[in-house]
């Protein structure tokens, strides 16, 4: 069995080529269009979807209006709202018809995911492609990982979903302090 | 084995006799208090937990604030907050502890339970007993059931909250086609 | 405002109304299904997902093999395999999908909804209808309910589902104190 | 603002710096543990409890006999099975009292965390530190992340239970593709 140190620095070299791959131009437009929108839903299956619950509640802590796709008091999106989502494929059918009904509703559309032909990248306002492989798609630049099914895809979006934060929290002035007075306290 | 209808006359005439020992006195109080509060957060464990998320859905088609304790974007309660708690025993650990925290936060409580003894009676303003057997506790006006469980109690707790939406309908003057309006359209 | 007394009558009457266009002869042969099923399934949206989880809570403490489509350790379904799906309308897009899915698969399926004209009813080897109205269609039988939505019909499904559960408790001789035991012990 | 890559390569660092301090020589047995444990139960709350769903899901892939504390179908813990815990702080109550019954019921368990001094690490048959920061506890080793709350933690615990997981794959002989044939295919 390969050791511990050995996994490690293969599973770090993965992500680290993953997240270097990212457009970083996009990532102002982005940061203003989660800051001005009315409010943020979140949308995500299996293990994207939980990626994307932890990001939502980090969102919550910064103050921001935001919903999970799915949980129990989420309302209907609109105008002026703004819907991400993390799909390593892009193609789950599911999220392929949410994508397309928030576009129908009029709301303005992030995804995240690794398949630079998914349908939903034509709904969106802005892409930032994780070049993962899925176990669904191979992609071009990157097409081997050590790791099963989505699981580089997935640590990926953890990362840059908590980059991202850190960068809202530059925007907003927030410190780790304020955004746990927001943290529930009920659990 | 017994039949269908025989089966479900039983537990028509059992929800009946729960529904039957509510104090209807408090209702008004409830409704007031439900209409001014900041915020609303329901909180339940196991299968009364699924009726107060369903719950929780209602008072959000209603447009009210509403949060379910557990899930990803619910953030801290306090002053000005109500949490609205259905527990059969009102004895589970974790409700009873969240019961006091939310108090020492200094939210307002209301409880739904069938057990007169619970511990979080003495930190609700407002508490409705539905007195149905639970497993843990066996309540004196009524503790019989052919049904196993908590069964009778998550069913008359279902009941009950939908009638509470009915009032709060009323004073709100909602309709079933505005209340869908705000349902998800993304599922 | 109409009183607690008066509203509970009505919606008593609603779910005996509604419960009581079940045909029966169906009954044994649903109740062998899931006995004689490898592992069972279940499915719903909405509120009819929160009554079809407490459906697979009671179908574990009964010592079954059940899974919720979408919680995190529910594995693929295919052959031998039984799907049981709760839905008003029967027309919502991820449950058809998934319907559709599961019968390629080969796993048998049974559907409870209050729609007769629902394409889940071809894929299904036996359908309980629950004639209470959904805010996607109007029910031929009984189309008017003093409630909101669809509560008439998760109201009626929950009821429907635990005379299902004493019909099993029957068959496999438990009670309710040895369903307890199976309960979860960290919650 | 600090530039992505800037914010990148800080936050990679961290994550190297916390997976460093495992205690390696650990980690056959927990392996061991995992494979011949009855059934096995994951626990934890917050985004560590949604980094410990995902676990679960790979667990379930490998086919694993594996539960969710807290989803519907959860049995009752007991002898023979393992509870596997990642908390940070290793203080949240529940958590706290979830362990000491699991551990009265018989049940091994394994804790992750970066509390040396945490009141579930005396229950553990083994534990896993992970020295990242929580907004709970301040730990020796490694007390600042330029990330708020338990960020690093969670990020370290994803990365460190997907390592776990390519060590069952080696002992078990899984390939990605024998697992994804596990994986749910309704959703």
């Amino acid at each position: 069995m390969t050791t511990y140190y050995g996994l490690l620095s293969k599973i770090m070299t993965e992500i680290s080529q993953v997240l270097s791959s990212v457009d970083e131009d996009k990532l102002g437009k982005i940061i203003d269009k989660i800051l001005n929108s009315k409010r943020i839903f979140v949308l995500g299956v299996g293990r994207s979807g939980l990626v994307m619950k932890g990001f939502a509640m980090r969102l919550m802590h910064l103050g921001l209006n935001v919903f999970v796709v799915g949980e129990s008091t989420t309302p209907a999106i609109g105008k002026g709202d703004l819907l991400i989502i993390g799909s390593g494929s892009g193609r789950t059918p599911s999220v392929v018809t949410n994508v397309k009904k928030a576009w129908e509703y009029g709301s303005a559309i992030i995804s995240i995911t690794s398949n630079k032909h998914s349908p939903i990248v034509e709904y969106s306002d802005f892409t930032i492609f994780l070049l993962a492989p899925t176990p669904k798609v191979k992609t071009g630049n990157f097409n081997f990982s050590i790791q099963p099914m989505g699981s580089l895809f997935e640590q990926s979006l953890l990362i840059f979903a908590d980059l991202i934060v850190l960068m809202l929290m530059d925007k907003l002035c927030m410190t780790s302090d304020k955004m746990f007075k927001n943290h529930a306290n009920l659990e």
